[in-house]
C-alpha cells in the first residue's frame, strides 16, 4: 500500500495508495473534526493540497452519530469529500473532553461534554464506529495517559492499551480497501515504546502511529523519542505521528522517518488571528498591521495572500468577521501543505537535514504571539 | 444611466449601467456592511448573481475609518470586489447603534458603539466618506425619525433632511461615473412623501431612494406608501427602497416601481440556521432535518443545495461550525438573485402580477420560525 520513492537518512518519501486517492507522504491531514474541516468549503481544503483528511470519532459518535452517518450514506457523502478520511478511535478525546469517565477492562463510560448524555465506548464499538463513518484508515482504541504520568501509570496503561489493540483489529475484521492502523505508546521512555512497538508488530496492523507525543514534553524529548521508535517499525508500512505539530516539529519528525501527521494549529491559529508564513507567525491582530497594504505571505498562492493585503487581514480579525478565519484557515492550510511538498521535494533531492535546519531555525525566531 | 428595457405596470426592468459594471434592476444589494459579506468570499458573492453590494458608512468610518480605506486603495481594492458598491450616509446606523448621539442643525456627534470614541457626522462628512471609500452610488445624510412617529415629529424631522440633502448635493460636487442619490422621507403620510419627493427632485439626483419604511409599519402600509410615492419619483432614474425586505416585501415593491433593494435578512438568517427557499423559510435547527438526505431546494443550484443534504445542514447549525453560517448564507443570497432574476424575467414576460401574488402566497404561509 505504501511505495516509497525515495529515502533520505531516516526519512522517507512516497505514496500511500488507497482506493479514494493517492496521499502523498510525507502527509499533513487537516482536521475535519465534527464533519467539517472548519471554516473551509471541501473544493478549498483540496486545493490547498490535502490528499486526506481527519475526522474525530468522540465528535461524530456523540452528534450527529455514527448510526446516523451511516444512514446518510458514509462520512464521505455526508461532508461531500470524496478522497481518504483518517479517524481516530476516540480515545484521546474521551481523556480529553468527556465528563464523568469512568474506566475498566472493557472501555469507558462518559458523558458527552455537549449535553451530558452517556456514551460507551471499547475497542469493538470505537472499530464499529468508524466503520460506520466509512473511513479509510481506521485507528485502534487506546488509553492515554495525562503527561507528565510515572512510568509506573504508563507501563499500566500499556498493558491494557495493548489488550485493546488486539480487540480493535479482531473488530476491524476484514475491510478490502480500508487500512487499520495501531497505535505505540511509551510515554517518553525508549523501553517501553520499544515494547509497546514490539506488540503492535506482532499484532500486525497496515501502519503504525506514535501516540502520547506532543502532550507537554519538550521537543528534544519527543525527538528522542522517536530517534528511539522510529527505527523499530516495518520500513515499509507508513508511520503517524499523531497531534503533530507546530512546521518545526513536523520537520524534525519527517527527518526521524515520520510519513504522516495531523495538527489542529493550521485551523485553529486560523480562527484566531494567526498567520503561518515563511518568515514565521504573524498576529494579525496586532495593530502594526492596520495600514500594512503588503500581502500575508507574497511567495503563497492562497487567496487571503493573492487576493488581500494584510490591513484587511487585520481589520477583519478585529471586526470579528468569519471572512478572517475563512482567508486565514485557508492560507495556514495552504502554508502547511506547500511545507509538506518542500519536504517531499527535499528527500527527493537529498537535501532534508537543510530544509529542517532552515524550518527549525525560522520558527526557533521570537514569533508575533496570539 | 438607467435603461428601461420593458415596463409591466409600474414596474420596470432594465440596466443600471456604471463605469464599474452594470446592474440589472430591479436588484438586490448584498450587505458587505464592514467590507465583508458575512461569511462569504467576494468571488461567491459575485457567483449567486449579485452586480452590486452595500457597504455601510457608519461601520467603516468607525473601523477600519475611511482614510485608512482610501490610503489602502479604496473600498473594491481592500474587500477585492471590483464591482459596484453602493454606500449609505450613516444617519441610520448612528441611529440605532451609535450611543450618546447629540444632534444639531450642523450634524451629529456620537459615540462609537464598538470603544465609545466619538465621532462626528455632518451632511459633509458623510459625502467626504463615501467618496474615500471611492463608492459608485453615495447616499445623501437623512434625519431617520423612530417608528411609530407623530406626524409633527417627521415635519420637523423633514425639515431638516431637506437642508440636509442640499448641502450632501453641494458636498457630492462632480464626480465623473459616479452617482449621488437622494432619499424620500414622511413616514406613511402620502402628502408628506409628496412634499418631500418633490423637493428631493428639485435639487436634482441621479436616482431616488424611499427611506423610512420597515422600520414596524405593516406591509400594508408600506405598500401604500410606496403607492402614493413611487410614482412622483422621475421614470427615468432608479428608485432604491432601503433595508427591504422579505420575498414579498420586494416582489409587491417592484410592481410598485421599486428597482433596487438592500436587506439584511438572507445574510443574517443564513447565519441564524434559517434558509429562504421557493417553498418558503427552513429552520435548519429543527430535529425533522436530522434525518433528511435531500437538498435544502432541489431546484438551487448553491453548494449548499448541490453538495449537501439537510441532514448536513441541520448538523452543521446545531454544531455551530462555521460551514453552516457559509452555506446558509451562499443559498440564501443565491435564492434572493434568483428571485430578483424570476421579478425581471416576470417583468419582461408581462406577468409580473401573478408571479408577486405567487411568492407573497409562500410567505404567506406559516413557516419556521428561526
Amino acid at each position: 500500500m505504501l511505495r516509497i520513492d525515495k529515502t533520505d537518512g531516516g526519512a522517507r518519501t512516497g505514496v500511500l495508495a488507497m482506493p479514494r486517492g493517492e496521499i502523498r507522504t510525507p502527509a499533513f491531514m487537516p482536521l475535519g473534526t465534527a464533519g467539517s474541516v472548519k471554516a473551509m468549503m471541501p473544493q478549498s481544503v483540496r486545493e490547498t493540497g490535502a490528499d486526506i483528511i481527519l475526522g474525530n470519532t468522540y465528535h461524530l459518535m456523540l452528534r450527529p452519530g455514527a448510526e446516523r452517518v451511516a444512514r446518510l450514506g458514509g462520512l464521505h457523502k455526508f461532508m461531500n469529500w470524496e478522497r481518504p478520511i483518517l479517524t481516530d478511535s476516540g480515545g484521546f478525546q474521551v481523556m480529553s473532553l468527556a465528563k464523568l469517565r469512568k474506566l475498566d477492562e472493557d472501555g469507558v463510560r462518559f458523558r458527552s461534554h455537549i449535553d451530558g448524555s452517556e456514551f460507551f465506548l471499547s475497542p469493538e464499538r470505537a472499530m464499529e464506529i468508524q466503520r460506520l463513518l466509512g473511513s479509510d484508515i481506521q485507528m485502534v482504541l487506546d488509553e492515554c495517559p495525562a503527561f507528565p504520568a510515572t512510568r509506573a501509570d504508563i507501563e499500566k496503561s500499556l498493558a491494557l492499551t495493548m489488550r485493546w489493540a488486539k480487540r480493535s483489529k479482531a473488530a476491524f475484521g476484514e475491510q478490502p480497501g480500508h487500512a487499520c492502523f495501531g497505535i505505540v505508546q511509551g510515554g517518553v521512555f525508549a523501553d517501553l515504546r520499544a515494547r509497546s512497538a514490539a506488540e503492535m508488530i506482532a499484532i500486525g496492523f497496515d501502519g503504525y502511529a506514535v501516540g502520547g507525543l506532543a502532550v507537554g514534553e519538550t521537543q528534544g524529548a519527543m525527538f528522542e523519542t522517536l530517534d528511539a521508535t522510529a527505527k523499530l517499525l516495518p520500513a515499509d508500512k507508513p508511520r503517524y505521528l499523531m497531534g503533530v505539530g507546530k512546521p518545526d516539529d513536523i520537520a524534525g519528525a519527517v527527518l526521524r522517518g515520520i510519513d504522516m501527521f495531523d495538527c489542529v494549529i493550521p485551523t485553529r491559529s486560523g480562527r484566531n488571528g494567526q498567520a503561518y508564513t515563511r518568515h514565521g507567525t504573524l498576529n494579525l491582530r496586532n495593530a502594526r498591521h492596520a495600514d500594512d497594504p503588503a500581502p500575508l505571505d507574497e511567495e503563497c498562492a492562497c487567496p487571503a495572500c493573492t487576493k488581500f493585503s494584510r490591513a484587511y487581514l487585520h481589520h477583519t480579525v478585529k471586526a470579528n468577521e468569519i471572512i478572517a478565519a475563512m482567508l486565514l484557515t485557508w492560507h495556514n492550510l495552504t502554508y502547511y501543505q506547500d511545507l509538506m511538498q518542500s519536504l517531499r521535494d527535499a528527500i527527493a533531492q537529498g537535501r532534508l537535514a537543510a530544509a529542517a535546519d532552515d524550518i527549525a531555525r525560522i520558527y526557533a525566531r521570537p514569533s508575533e504571539s496570539s
